[in-house]
């Protein structure tokens, strides 16, 4: 196998990138202006697919699957006007890595944080400047398990040669790579079984490991596994499994790629559960941007991608022109589901398949519970150049959080709580309770920034009685400039084990200061990179460990804050930071807005005391 | 088989009936008042359910199935808070049959039409005082097709002793039997099935014949047909079939009744598609209500009830103690689905179901393609001691409506239209377009009193090329006591087909004066009964045939006017009549309403001109 050649250009630092991490740190307001207008308008309803070759319902946007690319330049205003062609569903969409700067947290589209769902018949039109950010995003359906049912798609922002923009390395093509794993049945009915209350003749069902792992939405599924289905079930038509479908795999192939040239890859685990790691036959990847932010240069064979991260890597195509496996493995769970496999395609090779084994190669893959390697890969990247955690300000946090994670019975029901706390979404949505100054509109005072009780990794503290809990909002009041420390410290399951969580905030970037397993976070820093750590979006925490990160509250608003686990979302597993504005005074709804729990009857109610008729 | 007997009571008809008749006729508002509240609360969540044995996912509320049962006196006012825990869903509940007087319309629970979607989290509070009806109703789910769903139940309405009233018979016990199709797929996916626009590749995919019929929530599907489903399809646990679960038959038993009692069954068809025929192994049923109408006592043995429609009916228990079979078959549409079968059982019969051949009573209910049968029974019924159709408002007339309805392509879609227009919800219910004098609230214009074309009803008209076709809403300007006929006529489908529809009127029962099979509505008033017609809710439009109602528009508001089958109302057969408030005045919505559409971004809009903060 042929290392990878790092282009010369990837280490020549220029001036515009240093400046570029230097906003992505401290997020001047509001972001650079292209003054160019990019417009998309979304049509979002149901249809039958086969993404795997087994037919279901899934989420479309304009009839495609994935959705559209959003592509974009630096400082140009994004206008996505959202309709809503499902039957009784509420949907929104959320920017995913997109800093909402500028005011505009009414657009990150955390539904029931941002703002109400969009109903059916409804459009909403998502209206906001692509910050000073560049690189690889996705957006995906913010509401319930949506994003789980195919409602997402590609966000590229790419560098402003109007700003004088330039990236630290340089490629001569690029493809994007989203993958996932999928389920045959759908969100809703995964969520019942999370729902279901412990009795004497039923509990809990987890939503199990996935049927299949998608890229680019396609993967394959053993048709001959449903062979036997009966017409009976499935009304004649449910079960349609075909491997010559159009809609399905193998027919996916990432290239062709020009040989001897170097090439961008943007991969995103655009995934419900699975931690994935990505293997290309032959070819070394280099890791240039983890979450949109530059990374010191570093080539991996075999590359950890946890659910909703994103990394820019160059291949270099110094292989023989021929078809080459991309492997795809589940980690971090025990997996019970065959490695996805697609073909990179030089251009020239023969159309089909590689002819060699895909098996071999995702053998070579690394284990699923191998945690050193997990570890090691997480602690790897750099912030290119440096960082500029080395400010005085990024330097002295003002507040340590530590966020312990537990797997407790609340009411019954399995929930997966912080520091004692199960998520539910409030009735309204936070930004309206907060610009409305409403009472009740979230709970407060729930959650503390420490555990109830000290944490012990191994202890179960999942028991009723040794732990307070509580269901509600979660909602970390914070003073903007502060600079915000969260240990997150993955505690165990009521089966007394630790599964591996990626954390994803809203609203800013965060440093990795480090991470680690099987031990308490125990106060010291000897294990923290304050002089040059990566700065991104999600992170992932390791069963039984540890990881500490930093965020300067340079952004108002409330941010969701949550594990990016689907079924760990539903089960309560979210917070919610609210960034007071220095200035106390909170942005109001854009014009437009739908209003939903306690404030309409209140807006209403004030209509009627101004005589009730629309002026 | 003995004949029933007609107890001497139901003879003897009371002044007071003939008020309630006449009341019926005119609804004076508001209704009378009782000065009682009965309060309910209604929590909507999913559940895993076996109705039939087979698990899926349903709509429960307070976590049952069939939903909790209102029972409550005339004049009582009733109070129904309902939670939606869905978790995307927007919902809203119609109380079938009860007439929203007193300018409750907001109340009537058609999505769209009377309210916006109750949202996930929130809680509506129905209030609404029943007026002057006595008799069987039922409620169910009336946003998108979530009354498919299980998301139902019974409403009684019971005389009240304080205001004198009586009925117009006896009885010594009484039963609800709810009774249904039952599918596996969920509404979810039959829709998205008909909304496949036709192309080379798809089309258009019907829902199909249901798989099982349910009796007050339970049926029995033959598991065997399942036993081959493989665990790699269903996760390893949502195609559990077992005969054995406490959910399904066929434990359902209706009694038991005491011998030689008079015993009150009170039959609602809630179901879907399916136009149902109850039979009662040795035991005749004697008519005396419909649709919570009385009508003259008339003995039947084989009951025809068309979806949405509720009968009254008596049976005598004269026969030898033992269990007797209750079968229910499919008519109208060529079956595919085992007739239902559940137990009558007499107090002191053994526990356990008959020993007799259930198959041998269901083959002598009429075929499903006896038209004759359906007609003379459905003519059969008449207004117990008259009608005030004698009255000379209602025998004048003042506006024909003649509306046809066909199946034809909008849009490349298969929807079926009314005059040419197939209806879709507006985002704004109609209800809130009127109070705020909105334009564009919904389209106007759309629909007209006759046909685009002069109808014959073996012609197929659905193609485009001799028909306008529209998508929109079709609202009838109707004004406050008017007397309105409809000639309801059926055309015919794409496959030149004719399907049976059961109209459903909201807010006004009507009269039906007649219904015929096999020809075009001529004008004619011979086949008019305008003696004693019977007075409803609900009424079958045979294929190929007409049916005639006469309602008078004494209600104000906009009323949903609707074939009841949920893929006919999915795919367009709906419309409103909005009968104009002779004051000029429409309600405003009640405190704590939610908005939704259009009318939220103009309150708040005026709530900014108004300074932009509550009062």
């Amino acid at each position: 196998m042929a290392c990878s050649v790092l282009p010369a250009a990837a280490l020549l630092l220029g001036t515009l990138a240093l400046l570029l991490a230097a906003q992505q740190a401290t997020a001047s307001y509001p972001p650079q202006v292209s003054g160019n207008t990019k417009e998309y308008n979304f049509t979002v309803s149901y249809a039958f697919w086969a993404p795997d070759c087994v037919e279901r319902s899934i989420i479309v946007v304009n009839g495609q699957y994935p959705g559209p690319a959003i592509d974009v330049q630096r400082g140009d205003r994004v206008i996505v006007r959202v309709t809503n062609q499902l039957y009784a569903e509420g949907i929104s969409i959320h920017w995913h890595g997109i800093l909402q700067t500028g005011g505009s947290a009414y657009m990150d589209g955390s539904a029931y944080v941002s703002h109400c769902p969009i109903l059916p018949h409804e459009t909403f039109v998502y209206n906001f400047t692509v910050p000073d950010q560049v690189g690889t995003f996705w957006w995906h359906g913010h509401n319930a398990g949506h994003s789980s049912e195919g409602f997402y798609g590609s966000f590229v922002v790419r560098p402003n040669p109007a700003f004088g923009d330039t990236e630290p390395f340089q490629a001569d093509g690029e493809s994007m790579l989203l993958m996932n794993d999928w389920w045959h049945r759908s969100h809703q009915d995964q969520f019942i079984g999370l729902d279901i209350p412990q009795n004497p003749t039923s509990d809990f069902r987890f939503v199990g490991e996935p049927q299949s792992l998608l890229l680019n939405g396609r993967g394959q599924y053993n048709c001959s596994l449903l062979a036997s289905v009966p017409a009976a079930y499935s009304a004649g038509d449910a079960l349609n499994c075909s491997t010559t479908s159009p809609q399905c795999s193998p027919n996916t192939v990432i290239g062709p790629i020009t040989p001897n040239s170097t090439h961008r890859l943007r991969i995103v685990n655009t995934g419900s559960l699975s931690f994935l790691n990505i293997a290309i036959e032959g070819h070394n990847m280099t890791v240039v941007a983890a979450d949109a932010n530059y990374v010191t240069p570093v080539s991996v064979k075999y590359l950890d991608v946890w659910a909703g991260q994103r990394y820019d890597v160059l291949i270099t195509a110094d292989q023989p022109v021929a078809n080459y496996w991309i492997t795809v493995t589940v980690r971090g769970r025990r997996p019970n589901t065959p490695p996805g496999r697609w073909a990179l395609q030089y251009a020239g090779a023969p159309a089909g398949l590689p002819t060699t084994n895909a098996s071999a190669l995702a053998a070579q893959q690394p284990a699923w519970d191998n945690q050193n390697f997990t570890l090691a890969q997480q602690n790897l990247y750099t912030s290119l150049g440096g960082s500029n955690l080395t400010d005085p300000v990024a330097q002295n946090p003002t507040r340590q959080i530590v966020l312990v994670n537990s797997q407790n019975r609340v009411d019954g029901r399995k929930r997966n709580v912080l520091n004692g706390v199960a998520y539910v979404d409030p009735m309204t949505p936070i930004t309206h309770t907060l610009f409305f100054n409403m009472t009740g509109g979230y709970t407060t005072g729930l959650i503390s920034d420490q555990p109830p009780l000290t944490y012990n990794y191994i202890k179960t503290i999942g028991s009723p009685d040794n732990y307070t809990l509580a269901t509600g909002q979660s909602v970390f009041e914070v003073n903007e400039g502060d600079v915000i420390d969260v240990v997150l410290q993955n505690g165990v399951t009521l089966v007394n084990a630790s599964d591996p969580h990626p954390w994803h905030l809203h609203g800013m970037d965060f440093w990795v200061l480090g991470s680690a397993a099987g031990e308490n976070f125990n106060g010291s820093t000897a294990k923290l990179n304050t002089v040059n750590p990566v700065y991104r979006s999600t992170v992932g925490l390791i069963a039984y460990g540890w990881t500490y990160i930093r965020f300067v509250a340079s952004n108002p608003g409330p941010w969701f804050f949550h594990c990016h686990l689907i079924s760990h979302m539903h089960m309560g597993m979210n917070t919610v930071i609210n960034i007071k504005p220095a200035s106390g005074v909170y942005p109001a709804p854009p014009p437009g807005s739908q209003m939903c729990g306690m404030v309409t009857p209140l807006v209403l109610q004030d209509f009627f005391l101004q005589g009730g008729r629309l002026k």
